[in-house]
């Protein structure tokens, strides 16, 4: 029997609870063991629900009791949350977490406290919800040299751009949207300014090169200056736009960014669409695989949970997993090679002369009801190069990156 | 320092020996400690070849050297892999293989000695080439009651209906392609008659249910059948015909089966073409998840297997898999419902009344050049339903599954 404490009971703790009662003996038959809930910690009170007679208000109660051997973190900031991880973990009790603002902020001491402790510190849920790609890096992909991972890590603004691109939405009406429907929070900047997928590409980046990837570090950009008359150019060019995570090695270095980036039918991430989180890798012998499902959601995400639970059950000595304090140096962006999608206002007869000196050779675009304005993809250039004319071009109203790959799942 | 040897230095065994001196130091620091390939079995000789001076005739060599204690199976086949792999987990050494034939026919037992020794037996490469479905059912998705696995398998036969789609070639044409380029062997019955995919759908539903799965008791129809015709009419109802591999708990018990079936756009595996392979996995809690990648080829298979080679070096005592060797009971296929695609020769005129008297309303089409004969798609229907409308359908030529999901990926 395995004694555990769930440290808040919001969507996710919920589901934890959910998952762990529905799937009862298909949970203990893996973990080896029955696993009892024996706590769940919330500041709330919650009367005639089920764990109201496990509740606690005092999360000392959970670490003074030696009964408790792992303890699940689902109440998501850095604070208390890492306060109350770093205590379960110094009392010998394994953590897992869903908490990738935890994860991504204080990962490299916990896994380095976890493994001095010889127990075990599991995010699964922090990145892809459901989707187990952190298990995947860790435990199955190991005889690689990983190249590359990207992936779509948001599913609010992947819902986002689904509805911009299949409705001709405008930004707000999404977002208002996605709010009505609850995959938005009222305060949606941490989804649409990119910094939730950042701290996940980041976490991603981490494990797979073995070093702390500083999340702030990464070149971070949000949807929020995607249009519908974006989108209509984007159809003409028979591309959807995507926020995607990067991360790759390149000769000039570990490069990592979150963008809108308008992709070709070809590329694997095109058909994700709606909330689904989607999570393309690389490897040097593997060639390309990509793992793909419910990025969030309350059963989903608690699924990834329970599962670390049961790998903490059964592994009572530590898992390695590498992911040292050493800072990783990440390469400037300037040096990724693409092409770029421009919006420019005026007509091509006055503007073309001076683009092409910019950019050489372009593709000129026109969508149906925009006028005044024409828009052009350039050949595949560095960022920098690009920038450098970007700066020069008069009426320049937007610019979206374009993504080159042929097609990366034949690519090996 | 782990010792290991190799038996069969055909296609999988060179690329095992290649990704492990590759990536000898990515392999070393995931398994922990260095290493090394100190024999190589194989019956031929390879002058000039980097393992001349550590191939081996005799298995014995390799069975009483207490220095190996990872054997890697990639002859193929079930003897003499059988009695290798037997006798190197009976001598304490754990043992990967790619060999999906070994592991269909005698994948209970050899888990069973394995766990009795305290060894592993593992087995990731012998589905989805890879792509690490094995190791996600056994250690990723444990929170789950999995209720559905479909997938595509077999990357021979989907090069072959991805051609046939794309370019219109006859099947004889597609096979003969695929044999040119290698993806197809001189006799290529095991791949174009559906029994590749049929044992890796077995091994799947025994890992997922824990019970053994007879895959010679799974239902198993080829794309022999499938016509150039065939992909005309698909054409017109915007699907797309692939060889599934599907098994699935359903209110009738559980049903297993590989068969060409036409998918719609929305269906997850639609888009899955040429020789990739994908994974479709449904659970009661995570809802629907995705892997794909190489299903098949040197580097993907080898890196799978060195992948399990790691997992054996660093677990020294045994990771339970539940695969009992009591058989599991699959249910008939006569109780799945969908649609069914019929061919049938004469005019709509004469035939539809007594269509209509056979399977109540039906929808019609045509396909462009395709004379004397039209198509028709019937309600949803169980398959004895619709076989017994079938038998009695004067002038019949095919029929093909229609796959009825609506949208999976949205399904949860």
């Amino acid at each position: 029997m395995a004694k555990i404490a769930i440290l808040g009971y919001g969507t996710v703790g919920s589901g934890v609870y959910e998952v762990v009662k529905t799937n009862q003996a298909i949970v203990d038959g893996n973990a080896g063991e029955s696993i009892e809930i024996k706590y769940v910690l919330d500041l709330r009170d919650f009367p005639g629900d089920p764990v109201e007679k496990i509740l606690v208000h005092d999360y000392d109660v959970i670490l003074n009791d030696p009964e408790v051997s792992v303890v699940v973190e689902v109440m998501g900031g850095v604070e208390p949350a890492y306060t109350f991880v770093k205590g379960a973990l110094l009392k010998g009790k394994s953590v897992c977490t869903s908490n990738k603002a935890l994860v991504a902020a204080k990962g490299p001491e916990l896994i380095k406290i976890a493994r001095e402790k010889d127990i075990n510190f599991f995010f699964e849920a922090s990145v892809g919800g459901g989707i187990p790609i952190i298990r995947a890096l860790n435990l199955c992909l190991t005889a690689d040299d990983i190249e590359e991972i990207s992936g779509i890590l948001n599913g609010t603004t992947n819902y986002m751009m689904t509805k911009m691109a299949d409705e001709g939405w405008e930004f707000d009406e999404a977002l208002k949207t996605a709010q009505d429907l609850g995959y938005a929070e009222k305060n949606p900047e941490a989804d649409i300014d990119g910094w939730d997928a950042c701290r996940k590409i980041a976490i991603l980046t981490s494990l797979y090169t073995g070093k702390n990837t500083d999340y702030e570090k990464v070149y971070t950009e949000g949807i929020t200056k995607i249009s519908a008359k974006d989108i209509k150019y984007a159809k003409e060019l028979k591309l959807r736009i995507k926020l995607i995570a990067e991360s790759q090695k390149t000769d000039e270095g570990l490069v990592a960014m979150v963008a809108p980036i308008m992709l070709k039918k070809s590329h694997p991430l095109y058909n994700v669409d709606g909330v689904l989180n989607a999570v393309y890798v690389r490897g040097n012998v593997l060639g390309p695989a990509m793992f793909f499902g419910s990025g969030a959601g309350k059963l989903p995400t608690a699924s990834a949970v329970v599962s670390d639970v049961i790998a903490a059950v059964k592994n009572r000595h530590n898992v390695e997993v590498v992911w040292d304090d050493e800072d990783l140096k990440l390469s400037s962006v300037g040096s990724v090679r693409r092409s770029f999608f421009v919006r420019v206002s005026g007509s091509e007869d006055e503007k073309l002369p001076k683009i092409k000196e910019l950019f050489g050779e372009v593709s000129t675009v026109t969508a149906p009801g925009v006028t005044g304005e024409f828009g052009f993809v350039t050949k595949v250039m560095s960022e920098d190069e690009f920038n450098k004319g970007y700066e020069k071009l008069d009426g320049a109203i937007t610019r979206i990156r374009v993504d080159n790959v042929v097609n990366k799942q034949e690519e090996n």
